[in-house]
């Protein structure tokens, strides 16, 4: 896309050498010919280091734009960046692609629906009323029951078990909101990677990156209704119970363990084999790693034993 | 259905002018041609109000109905009406009903399924294996996600966007109970009406009304996982966070904002611009708009994060 | 399976009479042709009244098993379970199997998909998008809405209702973990049974038996998004409201009512007619029937009622 027509699109001012823009992405990762957007006062710093080629500012931001940067400036960068989202959006589904691969030894139920462009590898089995979108890409031995939904663009790794009607790369949850108080939609252009040896439970979602990926590494294992938000990451062997749920870029260290119900809050960092019992709810970063935690707000499990002794006194 | 066959289906008494009714509905909504009930005292008031053709009512709330409407008079009004709500239930499917039409533009998967009845409008996409009901009404410009089902009767606004695995129009759960602990189903004959602008996320569930319709107004955002139960009314831009819940008949002002896992109980009125923060239990309506709330039982945001700090001391 | 290839398979020393081993069970449901373990020593004294034909054990339990059972010592006898389980696991479909079986007047839609070797008795409804496992009996005048899946293997009874997404008989969450926290899969050999007029909600999760079932019993109603773990069993007339959940191996007695986003953890047994309020978080068994609890930790309502006063008064 060119940046006269983003200019266009949400009416900034652009008077530079026009520049092929071919996506979008956050101020640390974007590359020269990708557009970011600076919508919290908070990322100033950011922008000296990153290498966007175009970044969305308003009036006050505007200024912290090196020169080898070209700045648009709007009213609303986060608002604006909505807006964009819509145009890097790729299709649902796209008939120009190539049909479907199927690797030697898979079975794909008749009734499932393989959207042209993607690749299923060697001995996968694939049920009736799977959904496997354009350009998905699943490893060898993978087996995914019935109607579960995988968006497109998405990667399956080998040996992994999906069990039914749990979706992986539905959007994440993103909107802009204005002073009336209306939504735009935040595309998520992103994907959901999930390596090898995973298995998740049935009516969980994964959902996709905004930009980047929503990552699950080797040996994850998910039970059923559980949520990870778009741009988490879940490190190796980790383990969420059912009805557990993760914010948006949340991280995971390896063989944590979220038990049943709990949940995390968004941009978080949980050290490697922190364990939480079940209802915890996690709002700050755990850095040191091996402990256990439990409660809301959240504490060393130990401390909420005591707790509950006292306050059960409190009755008395 | 006649009122004579429906005194002897519940073993009412009946002597009077025989009259056609044609269904059943809420005391405040139930027209001269409907039936309805009154099954808690509390609703004794509203008997004099209600425009119903026909109560049930039993043998202590038999006197406080007025002429004009005719009472039938049964031991368990609310388990006779159970009874008599599958014989007001339309059928799943109807063969008779003309085929769907489909808007110019809209691409419909070979593999979804719209039944008889329903229309959709221009420029939809309606992925695989996607379900759409008898008599369902989209508008125009509408997206629904592989393995979606639409429920008979739902109506659908303009520009909605409804991700994998969702359920729209699911039967609340209402059911009577007699002395044995023995359940009745109550058939839900309402709908769900989704208006324009909304995005729905992966594996949520939006139940139909028993009577009328459940609403979810202009712009409301859902995320993945989220319970609305039947009767429900969300006002616009309303926002509910991922695995957020709530009960039957609880109504949401414009752009309140429910927290991750965090949950409403029925019958509730909740100001408009209200916020709940993740994991908070609303339990009574809130007046005032615009405030933020937390905990469970529920308090003012500041108020909680207070008590947070003097059961910490509780621990020293 | 022979016994021979069993040890060869977990690396056991072997040198008794070979035998025919027909599946793996829990210590105290083996018979004399099955294989079960002593994972945990608080097992220890049921090795005595086994009627298991082989045991895995490790060093220090196996001087616990009598003279008519064969004990195979492993380092870690859960692992070795966890790798056997798969040898067990049946076929996911079978195409060996005879055509499934349709009773009388059932009208299943042809986008449904029902396994060969499954039944389906009278009067049935199947719609659109079902999957119907390998085995799978199903009574008459049961409704099953669009894109449910029922796994291999499970039953369910005559006038049930099972909502639109919502999956019977899915893999309980199992696996065992060795000292580099790498997990390896349980399969999940049993399956579900559900009893006559059972109400399933969409969007929830009824998970298979380890070894033999998870079981509903009758006219037992479960609302949207709840999560029923492995070899639970939930009484007659029980109720599950939205989001709630019970761990593995968790009995509920006759008439128990889950209110919205409680829990019960696992291996719980919870008397007939008690009642958990809304986000209730159940730890321990409760042994009185007809009492009504709120909380986590766990009390009984007005004792959770007066502790919100006290609460209260803190921030005073």
């Amino acid at each position: 896309m060119r940046l006269e027509e983003i200019a266009s699109i949400i009416g900034a001012e652009f008077s530079g050498t026009d520049i092929k823009i071919s996506g979008m992405n956050a101020l640390k990762d974007a590359t020269e010919n990708q557009l970011s957007f600076v919508a919290n006062s908070k990322y100033i710093n950011d922008i000296k280091d990153s290498k966007a080629g175009v970044v969305l500012v308003d009036f006050k931001t505007k200024e912290f734009v090196g020169e080898s940067v070209i700045a648009l400036e709007v009213e609303s960068p986060y608002w604006s960046m909505a807006i964009l989202s819509k145009y890097f959006a790729p299709l649902i589904e796209d008939d120009e692609l190539p049909f479907a691969k199927i690797g030697e030894g898979s079975k794909i139920s008749k009734k499932a629906e393989i959207a042209n462009g993607a690749i299923v590898g060697k001995n996968c089995t694939v049920m009736a009323h799977v959904y496997i979108g354009a350009e998905v890409v699943i490893g060898d031995n993978t087996i995914i029951y019935p109607n579960v939904t995988v968006y497109r663009d998405c990667v399956i790794g080998n040996d992994c078990i999906i069990h039914a009607n749990s979706v992986i790369g539905s959007d994440g949850f993103g909107f802009a909101t204005n002073k009336l108080g209306e939504h735009k939609k935040i595309y998520q252009n992103g994907n959901v990677i999930l390596e090898d040896d995973i298995e998740i439970g049935s009516n969980s979602s994964i959902d996709r990156a905004v930009f980047g990926s929503t990552v699950l590494k080797k040996g994850v294992r998910i039970d059923n209704l559980v949520q990870v938000g778009h741009n988490c990451e879940i490190g190796e062997y980790s383990v969420m119970v059912s009805q557990s749920g993760i914010a948006g870029s949340t991280k995971l260290g390896r063989n944590v363990v979220m038990g049943g119900q709990s949940a995390a809050a968004g941009h978080l960092e949980i050290a490697p084999f922190s364990t939480f019992a079940a209802r915890s709810g996690i709002t700050k970063n755990i850095k040191e790693s091996g402990k256990t935690f439990a409660g809301f707000p959240l504490m060393e499990h130990r401390k909420w034993l005591k707790l509950q002794i006292k306050i059960a006194k409190l009755l008395k």
